[in-house]
């Protein structure tokens, strides 16, 4: 289910499943952000080594924004890789970009911003400094700041 | 589950049920999207008439963007109200947009951009004309528009 | 979204939505339980007065069996009412059992047992003798002893 | 995701989602169906050359009967192997029997009945003579009928 690439690029392969579809006869529109929560956990996980969402017991990583664009319709037993991009937003967030293809098609694009927070006082927190160094060591250099949570 | 307003204003009352909430002990991000989904479709069948997302064989209701922002976690058993609006995007394209409150606090916010297809070609067409009067006279004026998505 | 019927009798009332149906045009087979899961939250809410699955703090509710059978499809939009009853099943579970119907016609049947446990230790408790006292009052007897979950 | 063992054995392997949990911080009970879903799909797929439930645009597989048990709480990160056969159920019907453990331990149990359906008429028909030979000869005999769905 998992595809290595070069150090900056990540993707993961999987099937469009009947649970993923909707009477439309296409993936739901929502059904795409288990694709993308799939990825970034296996990106997190083979690439950072970290177990996001719930790094630890103290450090948890909550999504503050989500977004997704819908190009193509996806179908029942297609296969999709769904890639991966990891950037810093600021000091105490991350920025998932995502692209899902289904061989040279554009299906859908988008991204899931995740604030480190403190889970015992629901605060964000910076980003663990070893999660932070293996972003920028893969290419993932600042982007523009997302908004943090309210406690 | 439903609470009239003003004639231009619409809100769904819900709970947030257990499968919304996930291990962090919080509604699920994508678990929003139940809520966004919930409300436009009460929304379409009230006020516009008209059942959304497949408005008949023919014309079909399709999302091609959606994108929603976090600012508060809710918990098992919370009351929120998810607020509604609708506008044209173009002539093809609708877009709604959501507030989701907890009595006062807001909770989180986004929206959903359909655009209208034939189903049969999968070809993006004209929001039907019936559909389009309503959505203006609730308040809907044009906003910018939005990308249609590739046959 | 919820009909109080004669005192043994609950059934709650809701639509298909565009989320429950999968590509065959129906809705999926494990959709059904969304609607087993609000159906008996809304009983135990109205008529137990017990917030389950999570009672209180120390007290939980956990499914220890389900099971559903499928009679005739439902499709996106349709109304179905959902009846619930309870039975105390042993000292230390509820067996809730439920029919899906649209207006006459059976949709579907089945059943999910919960087991109280101490949320702290994972072991089965006794049903709290106000919940089972409600339960045994709304006709629900004993019924055959569920098996208890492995701590 | 998928480990292949003797003819009569498969089972697939698959790691426990924040999306299959809820607030009681283990994965929620419907939440299992997943993994039958994707195991059932993975071992008609790659044992039985069938992609049901939608073998072809004519014969369709509808579960009639879904039940699983639950026997220890499975956390997120967790590893589960899902064990699965396939018998035949009278000459229209397929139970699939799943066994999902966490390296010696049994998590959860359960079936799934699927019944060969003329999509057109949703009207139930023979299991494909392929698909029935393919199942008897990976050990698969007749077990008990199972009820067919009403038209």
């Amino acid at each position: 289910m998992m595809m290595h690439m070069t150090a900056r690029e990540f993707a993961m392969k999987d099937r469009v499943r009947i649970y993923d579809t909707d009477a439309q006869g296409v993936v739901h529109y929502a059904g795409y952000y288990r694709f993308f929560t799939d990825a970034f956990e296996q990106f997190s996980r083979t690439r950072l080594g970290s177990d996001l969402p719930m790094a630890n017991s103290r450090i948890w990583f909550v999504v503050v924004e989500s977004s997704a664009r819908y190009y193509r319709p996806a179908r029942l037993g297609d296969t999709l890789m769904t890639h991966v991009r990891a950037k810093l937003s600021g000091r105490k967030a991350v920025r998932f970009s995502f692209r899902i293809m289904r061989k040279r098609e554009l299906i859908c694009d988008g991204s899931i911003v995740q604030v480190a927070i403190d889970s015992r006082r629901w605060k964000a927190v910076e980003v663990p400094r070893a999660t932070a160094l293996k972003i920028a060591r893969l290419g993932g250099g600042l982007t523009k700041r997302a908004h943090a949570p309210t406690s």
